[in-house]
């Protein structure tokens, strides 16, 4: 089987298991998470969450910057008031720099330019949770009264460690 | 006990069950998945996912011009694939126009101004399905090769609609 009949026969199954009906729009448990597009990650793992709970964003990274629109969408009209922002061991970001996804673009896409795009990449964890948290806190499009807790989740563990947590 | 009071005791309980210890940093099944934020979707029921397995990309509307960085990112850097597209009914994104959002906000954050920013919602959902695909499609930074499958989420049922499968 290809990778996608394998992703239909799983949702077959669980379709199949589907039994709550059409849960509403706005998350429960009123809380927006952001982090990494990373493979390691099962969010409904790492935080606890069945369908319905929480918005969840996700990018490379987990970087706030490119997740500031989907989180004032959830705040403004779906209710959330808690941010939590986690970042992670081994993240993918950590291993190169702009110039070098632009070479490797260059190289391997026919010549194709993209050092027009800023691919975020950053140097150390624990300082980039502390500046993505800080971007969300000082942005005029969150409200000052949501708070916003920074964490890195540990690849090798599951585990979560707080970072900078309000 | 507050929201992450609970998801702090959660992750106790999921790092305690914790026995792969660290997986590779590349994903398993190599695929990339965009889908929403929405809470209602858990993409590792919805596609059938464990740690390890795939790169989950989440914004408000699963929306592919934003999940272009880190498209590009999984594909040159970490040797995903096979693109899946994944958008749903019942997205908030239907429901309302830039117009609605600007003033939102300048009402509720005391006259921020978001007139600069384009919250991507829209109309017509296969529509916008078909539209995403083909923003990838067409883009010089996604590699002809890599198929992209666009899907429909029906979440009073959790089932997968296939709409445009390469």
């Amino acid at each position: 089987m290809t990778i996608v009949q394998e992703i239909q026969a799983a949702n077959e199954a669980y379709a199949h298991s589907w039994t709550q009906g059409q849960l509403p729009l706005p998350p429960a448990r009123k809380v927006a998470i952001v982090t990494c597009m990373d493979a390691r990650i099962i969010p409904a793992h790492t935080f606890g969450l069945k369908e319905g709970d929480a918005h969840v964003i996700r990018n490379a990274g987990g970087r706030t910057p490119e997740a500031l629109r989907s989180l004032v969408i959830s705040e403004q009209l779906l209710g959330t008031d808690t941010i939590i922002v986690a970042q992670h061991t081994d993240c993918g970001m950590l291993t190169f720099e702009n110039k070098d996804i632009h070479a490797i673009i260059h190289k391997n896409l026919a010549g194709a330019d993209a050092t027009h795009i800023d691919f975020l990449p950053f140097k150390n964890l624990e300082q980039n949770v502390r500046d993505d948290v800080r971007f969300l806190r000082e942005s005029p499009l969150i409200p000052k009264h949501i708070p916003i807790h920074g964490y890195v989740i540990d690849v090798s563990s599951g585990k979560l460690i707080a970072v900078d947590s309000e």
